[in-house]
């Protein structure tokens, strides 16, 4: 994996292969920016992360898969938001964040034993243990899925955490301070459609437990 | 404004204006995609909408401002994670959400009065009130702070909410339903660097209870 190189903002660079991995790893939704006739086009959807691949899936007709898999580089955004910043001047007022920014080729999984495993690292990344609880479907459902890896070829992370900075001469005696976001689930809500009151599952109460 | 015809997922479309604009206006963080000599390129930033305009800033160096103000059509992306959708098999597993994906032009704002104007939108998007309660910078800040406006010409939305579909007729006995996710605010962290205990603001205690 290559780094690029962060210019703006470069106190806030995490370029190391477990930082840009701990980012990925705390999360499951990215964004997959891509050409289609010369034009930019950007699609979010989750994914799963096993050394530098990136899987995704979707059904063989998405239109995106479809795209990516061309041998174009392609580039992969995650970002999460960890609060605001509130500085005693606007200037500098900011946000804190955890940001990878991923370069590199996608294609298409057609080996059998890959596209399980595929579909399991997404799954287990989105919520661990769920693979074990439920059947991954039917074989007419697994024929219709494509599984995607993207290889990180380049990869550039930022960080910003803790306070405002800069703001340190303004004498204007006003709250500054930072507030912390995340992510939190609430209650798990029964599908009620089969009539049947069941308990949740290990891989529900960990994913509560987790957010 | 123009809408994307939604292919895949067509159920999940929310191509009106209202829409789209409800779910600019949930958030602050978008994804913004561009080229850079061939190359498709992406980055976090915040932003802030007035009508079909989405306003962003940065340094006057800030690399990505420099680029996507040379008249290409861009890509922004917004992405509300609302939960995870745990059906009984895999294959219906799914995610809730709402997205935009918007395509247009960017410019830079050259106009005083714009430019202070762009400046509180994006403030006011991410905390409401605060451009009130602190100043914007001093002259030299400001003349160092680039905002750039990008016309929405094209949009498209999808929105997908509640339990599982699809797996109605799968026997296994297993707690199906969904676990919502929502972004939330945890208790203000007053910067110590003053020295100074001071109350929180209205604005940090409108954000406090919006999130």
């Amino acid at each position: 994996m290559e780094f690029n190189k962060i210019i703006r903002g470069a106190a806030r660079t995490a370029n190391n292969e477990q930082s840009i991995y701990n980012i990925l790893d705390a999360g499951f939704l990215c964004h997959i920016a891509f050409q289609h006739e010369g034009q930019t086009m950007m699609i979010p959807t989750a994914y799963g992360r096993k050394a530098d691949a990136i899987y995704i899936h979707g059904s063989t007709k998405n239109f995106m898969l479809n795209q990516i898999i061309n041998g174009s580089t392609i580039c992969i955004g995650v970002t999460h938001l960890d609060g605001v910043v509130l500085a005693r001047t606007l200037f500098d007022t900011s946000a804190n964040y955890r940001s990878v920014v991923l370069f590199g080729k996608a294609e298409l999984v057609t080996n059998p034993d890959e596209r399980i495993e595929g579909l399991k690292i997404i799954t287990e990344n989105i919520i661990e243990g769920r693979w074990n609880e439920v059947s991954v479907g039917s074989e007419n459902q697994l024929k219709a899925t494509m599984v995607v890896k993207f290889r990180i070829d380049k990869a550039s992370a930022k960080v910003r955490e803790g306070g405002p900075k800069g703001d340190e001469e303004i004498t204007n005696e006003v709250w500054s301070g930072h507030i912390p976001l995340s992510l939190k689930a609430s209650s798990p809500v029964l599908d009620p459609k089969f009539g049947v009151e069941l308990e949740i599952t290990e891989s529900v109460k960990h994913f509560c437990e987790k957010y």
